[in-house]
C-alpha cells in the first residue's frame, strides 16, 4: 500500500535497463535470472513511480543487429515510453563488454579499437537525441591497465581529450541539446583506470576544448571504492558546477564493485549525500545504477527497484527533518558553521596583514581551548536518521 | 664505500628536516629518540650527498618563540647551510600541530583560526623567500572532518580558495619567485581530508585566481592510501603541467600513514615512478617525505636517509637499462604502444564519419582476437627491475 | 531528560578510563585536552549511567611511580569505586607507550623487554584480582613489524605462546578467577601486527597449554580496518565459546584507526552486532573502547561517552522489533532459513550416498531458479533501524 | 633458450586446468580468448617444465555429462597425463558457477543444494583418489552473504562443520590417501565469505571431527585483499602445521580478485613468501592459481604460466643469497634475532618472578634507547631482491 515514502514520476527517479535487466552472471558464476525484455522493463518502473530510463545502446539493439532489425527494436521501445510516460533523460555507450575493447575504446592502443569506439558512440549519441536524452554518460572502464608499460597515459589522456572533443564537436554540429557526463572509477574491470575519482575527472574536463558541455556522473559506490567520501567528492563537482548527472546505489567498503540497491553499504554516506543533493537544489535525475542482488529471483529485481526510491525518501524525509530541527540549528551555531559562510578576509590582504589581532595579539592557547561541539552535532544527525527524535 | 648509486648534489635530492628529525612519537607512544638539532641534520644530508632540505616553520623556530630567538635560529641555520653548501629549495608552514588546529587552519569554522593560519603562513614565506625557496608546499593535513554536519564542503572549499587567492596575491605583491604546491592526501589525522587526492588538488587548482602560481606536491604514500596507482596520478599532474614538487616515500597498502623511506612499500610502483619522473624531464627536487622507523635509533635515521637517495638511483638505473633495452622496445611495438601516440582522428570528425572502415566494415572479431601482448612485455619489466636481465 | 535510551548499569555498560581520558595526542597534533583525574571519570561515569570502567596499569599508576605513590593512588581509586558502585570488569596492561616496547613486549626481539613485560602484566593482575576484575585483556599493539628479516614469525609465535601459558599458569597458582582475552589487530602502530584478526587469535589459542583460560576481546574496528564483517567474526567467536570480552566503537573504513563512539562509523554493522550479542545472550560488558573526538573539549567528551550507551540502546530496541516482527519471520522463512538450522544429513553419510534424490534426480536447474528473497530481507531490516516500520 | 631460472619437474610447479583455461570472461566482459582443450594444457605445461596440473570437476567434465562422456574425457585426460609424465596432486569441486549455488553449497540455506553439493564433492573425490591426487581443496567463494539477516553465521559454520566431518568420514572409510585443505577469501563473490583468512580457517578447523585430515590451501592474493602480510598468514599457517597447499598468484592491493601471475602484484612480500617456503623446507607443491591477463591472446597464457615459475626461481635465487650473505647474519645478529629464538623464562615462572633485574631493577629507559637496527637489514633484503649486491 502507497505511504509517504511511495514514489511519484516529479522525484525524477530513473533506472539503467541494465540495472533491473541484470541476469546475474558475475566473475565465478553464471546467470541466475532470465534477460529481461526492455519493454517490461519499462511497463514496470512505469507502475512503480520512475521517471524514466537510461540505456546503452546494446542494452536495447544487441551488438551487430542489423539496421531492420535495430528500427525495430527502437519503434518498439519508444512505444513502451509513449504509453507509460517514462522519458530517457539519459543514454550512454556499452565500449566494455565485446572483446575488442579489452585494452580501451577511446585510449586503447589499436587506433582502428579507438576509431570504431568513437563511431559507435556517435552512433548513439543520434540515438540518444531522438529519444530527448540531455544526458550521455561516458563510463571508459576499460580505460586504463594492469601492468606499468602497457599504457602510457600522458597519451591516454592525450586520446581521451581528443575523444571528447571530437564528441563535442559533433554535438555542437548536429545541435543536439547533449551534455557528457563522466563516470569515473578507480579499477575493475582494469587494475586501475583512467580519472579513478570524481577529482580526476574534473581535473580532465578542465583541459578539453569545450568544457562547459561535459561534466560528471559521479558513482556512490566509485568513490567509496577508493574509501572516499562521496558526500565530500559530490560536494565538490557541484562547487564546480559540474554535477550534471549521478548514480545512485550502495558499497560496503573498498572491495570488489557491488553495485548495491541505494540504501544499502554505506548507510551513514547515503544521508549526507541526498542531505547534500536536497539542499543544493541539484535538479537532475536522481539515477540507480544498481545489481539487484544475484541470489534472487526477478521478485528480488522489483523489490530492490522499490526500495531504491523508497529508501531516497526516507532518507529525504530525515535530512529535512535535521535541518528544520531548532536544536540542530543551534548546534551548528555551537559549531561554528555560520562562521564558514563568513569571508576570512572581507578587509582584503592589506587588512588581513595590518590586523593585529589576527597573529601578533592572537591568544593562540584560548583558541585551542574552544570545543568544536561536534560530538553533539553528529549524535543529532544520528538520531534523526534513526528516527529517534520527535 | 662509494659506488655508482652514491649520490650527488646534481641529483637534486632533499629531505625535510622534520623526516630525519622525527623523534618516533605515534599515537600510541612516546618518542624513541631525541631531538635533533637542525643544524646537525644540515650538515650530515649534505655529507650524504644530499642538495637541500626544506621546512616547516616550526621546524626550525618553535612555535611562540620570541623575534630575538627566531632571528638567531634562522642566522645559524643560514650559516650551516652556508657553509655546506645545501640548499631550500621548498619551504612550508605547520598548520596541524598546535591544538588551535583541530578542526582545520585555512577552512576552519572559526574566522580566526582561518586568519592566524594565514599570518603565519605568510609569515614564513617571507622566510622562503629570503631563504632562497621557490616552491612553497601547503599541505592541508586538518582541513577536513570526521561526521556529516561538521563541515560544509562547498563553503569549505570557498575559504581554501579564498586563502590560495591571498596568498597567491601576497606573493605576487612582494615579489616573490614562489609558486605554491598543494599536497593532496585522504585521510588522516581527519577522517575525510578535503582535496583527497591528485585529481582533486587539479581540478580545485583551475578555479583560482591565479591558477599559474599553484600545482601540486603529490606524495607517493598518500595516493596509495586510497588505493590509486601513484605513477598514473603522477602522471596526470604532469599532463596538466601541474607537478611542482613531490614528495617521495614508501607506502605499504591502504591503511594508516606509513611513511616508510623510499623504496619501501610498492616497489613496483616506485620503479614507474621513477622511470616516469626520468622519461618526462622533471625537473625539481626528489623530495624525501618519510619517517626513519621508530624502532631503531639515530643510525637507523642516517641509514634510511642514505637509502633514500640509493634505492632512487638503482630504480633510475633500472627504468633507462629498461627502455633502452632493443627487446622492451620490440615489446612495445608488439603491445602497439606506438601506436597511442598517434592522433584517432587526423582527418577530424569529418573525415571519421565518412570512413566506413572505421565501422560499417570494422572486422570487430578480427579485432577482439588481437593479443596486446602485455604479460611479455610485463615481464620485461621485473625482469629489468630485479635486475636479472644482462 | 531520561527517556528508554538512558542506561541503568543493568546494562553493563562499561568504559576504559584511557577512553574518557584521551588528551586528543595525535601523530600530527598536541593534545587539545588536559589529562582527566581517573576519580573524576569514575563519578561521572556512574552518574551517565555506567557499570564500571576498565583500566590500564599506566592509566591510574604513573609509569615508574613510587610503591608509595601507587598506593595511594589505588587506595583513592577504590574509594571513588566503592561511593560510586562502579566495578572494574576489566583490567590490562599497557604494553606500548614506552619507547622499550618499540619493538614488541611478549615478542620483542630483546629478551630482557620481553621479561620486563611479563612482569610488568603479573605486577597488574594481581591489581586486577585485587580490584575483582575477572576479564584481563591483552592487545598486542606492538607485537608485529614493518619489514620482512626484523621478525620471524613462527619463533615470535613460539614466544607469544610463552608468554600466555606462564600467564595462565601464574593466574591459576594464585587462585584467581581471571580468564585472559586477546585483542587482535590488523595493523597499526606496528605495520602488520601478529594475530591480526578474530581468526587468527582463535587459532593461536588453539595451541595454548590452558586454551579454556583464554579468549577474545575483538574490537569493532579493528576488524573493519582489515575489511572483514564484524558482526561475521563475533559469531564466529560465539560459535568457539571464545567471546569473553567486546570493544564497541566506531570506524569508517579501511584506514587509520579512528575509534570513534560507538554508532558512528559503519551502522549497518553495529546494528547486525547488537542484534547478534542480544539474540547470543552474551552476558560480559558492552565495553566502549574509544576517542572522543580531538576537536571536542570536555563537553564532547562526556557527550560521547553518554551516546555510546545510548546508541546501544537504540539499536538493540531496532534489533528487538525486527525479529519480534511478523513479516520478518515470514520473510525468513520465504529466505530458508529455518531449513539452515537442519542438519544437512541427518541420515548421515550413507543415508546422504544412497539418495538418490540428493543427486542422480536432482533438478540442478530447478533449484537454480529459486529466489532466495533476500532483497526483500533486507529491506525489513533496513526499516527497523531507521524506525520507519511501526 | 634455458636458464639458471628454467624450471623442471623437480620444482613441483603445478597449475589449475582453469588458469591457463581462463577464457577471460570477466564482469562487464567477454570471452577474449576460445576455450582450451585440457589436454593441450596438459601437453604446454609438461613442456614448460611443470610438475602437474590440479582441476575442478568441471574442468574436466562440463556439469551435466552423461557418464559416457565423462568416462571418455577422464580416459583422454589420463593418457596425457600418462605421456607427459604430469601429475595430479590436488583437486576440487566447482561449488560456484552453477546457479543453485548462488547462495552458498555446504552452507546455502537449501537443504537439497547442501545435500547435492556434498555428493558432488564426494563424486570428485573418488576421481581424485584415481588420479592419484593428495590433496583435496575446498574453496567455499559462495559461502557467504551479502545481508546481514541473510545469513545466521553460527547455523552456517554448523553446517561447514558437518560438511567437512561427513567428507572426511568419506575418505577415511575409503581408505583414501586424501587431506582437505581449505582455501579462505575475504569477498568476492559474496559481499562477506566466510572463513575470510587465514586465522579464521585455522580456528574453524580446530572444531571439526578429524582436525588432522583439514589444513590450509592458502592463496596469496586473498589474503592481500584483507590488506594481510601474506607471509606473517602462511607462518602461522606453519606454525600450526597446517599448510597442506598453497596458491600462488599476484594481487596489486586491496580491491577486486585480480588474481595476477606470480611476480606480478606485490613483489616484496612474494619474496619474503619465498624466503619462508624455502627456509621452512615446505615440501608441498607450489601451485599457480591466476589468469592471464585479458587482454592477451593464447601467447600471454603461456608468457605468462611460463613467468610465474621462472619468478619463483628468481626470488627463490635471491632469498638464498639474502639467507647466506655474511653482512646480512650480522645485520639479523645487530637486530637481535637469535635472541627471539631463546625462551623468555627458561628458568620457568618462579625463576622470573625471582629475578630482580627482571623487573625492578631493571633499566627501561636503556632499553627504550636501543637500536634494532631494522632500516639497515630490510635495505640489505631490497637490495638482495633487486640484485643489486654482488
Amino acid at each position: 500500500m502507497p505511504d509517504r515514502y511511495t514514489p511519484t514520476p516529479a522525484d525524477k527517479f530513473t533506472f539503467g535497463l541494465w540495472t533491473v535487466g541484470w541476469v546475474g552472471r558475475d566473475p565465478f558464476g553464471d546467470p541466475t535470472r532470465p534477460p529481461l525484455d526492455p519493454v517490461a522493463a519499462v511497463e514496470r518502473l512505469a507502475e512503480l513511480g520512475a521517471h524514466g530510463v537510461s540505456l546503452h545502446d546494446d542494452d536495447l539493439i544487441p551488438f551487430g543487429a542489423t539496421d531492420t532489425e535495430r528500427a525495430r527494436l527502437i519503434a518498439r521501445f519508444r512505444d513502451a515510453l509513449a504509453w507509460t510516460g517514462l522519458a530517457v533523460p539519459m543514454a550512454t555507450t556499452n565500449l566494455f563488454t565485446h572483446p575488442m575493447f579489452k585494452d580501451g575504446a577511446f585510449t586503447a592502443n589499436d587506433r582502428d579499437v579507438r576509431r570504431f569506439a568513437l563511431r559507435k558512440t556517435i552512433r548513439n549519441i543520434d540515438l540518444a537525441a531522438e529519444l530527448g536524452a540531455r544526458t550521455y554518460v561516458a563510463w571508459g572502464g576499460r580505460e586504463g591497465a594492469e601492468t606499468g608499460a602497457a599504457k602510457d597515459v600522458r597519451l591516454a589522456l592525450d586520446r581521451l581529450r581528443e575523444a571528447f572533443d571530437l564528441l563535442t564537436e559533433y554535438v555542437v554540429r548536429q545541435g543536439y541539446e547533449l551534455r557528457f557526463a563522466i563516470e569515473p572509477k578507480p579499477n575493475e574491470p582494469r587494475g586501475d583506470i583512467l580519472l579513478p575519482t570524481i577529482g580526476h575527472a574534473l581535473a580532465f574536463i578542465a583541459e578539453l576544448e569545450r568544457p562547459d558541455l561535459v561534466g560528471l556522473n559521479p558513482e556512490v559506490g566509485h568513490e567509496q571504492m577508493a574509501g572516499l567520501n562521496v558526500a565530500h567528492g559530490i560536494a565538490q563537482a557541484l562547487w564546480a558546477g559540474k554535477l550534471f548527472h549521478i548514480d545512485l546505489n550502495g558499497q560496503a567498503g573498498i572491495k570488489y564493485d557491488q553495485d548495491f540497491r541505494f540504501g544499502a553499504g554505506d548507510l551513514r554516506q547515503a544521508f549526507w549525500l541526498v542531505d547534500l543533493l536536497e539542499r543544493e537544489g541539484y535538479d537532475g535525475p536522481r539515477h540507480f545504477d544498481f545489481k539487484p542482488l544475484r541470489t534472487d529471483g526477478i521478485d528480488g529485481v522489483w523489490e530492490s527497484a522499490r526500495n531504491c526510491m523508497r529508501n531516497y525518501l526516507i532518507l529525504k524525509e530525515r535530512a529535512i527533518a535535521f535541518r528544520a530541527d531548532p536544536e540542530v540549528q543551534r548546534a551548528l551555531r555551537d559549531s561554528r558553521l555560520p562562521d564558514l559562510a563568513e569571508p576570512t578576509a572581507p578587509d582584503g590582504l592589506s587588512g588581513l596583514l595590518a590586523d593585529a589581532t589576527a597573529y601578533e595579539k592572537f591568544d593562540a592557547d584560548a583558541a585551542g581551548q574552544r570545543s568544536m561541539a561536534f560530538e553533539r552535532l553528529d549524535q543529532l544527525a544520528l538520531e534523526h536518521l534513526l528516527g529517534v527524535r520527535p
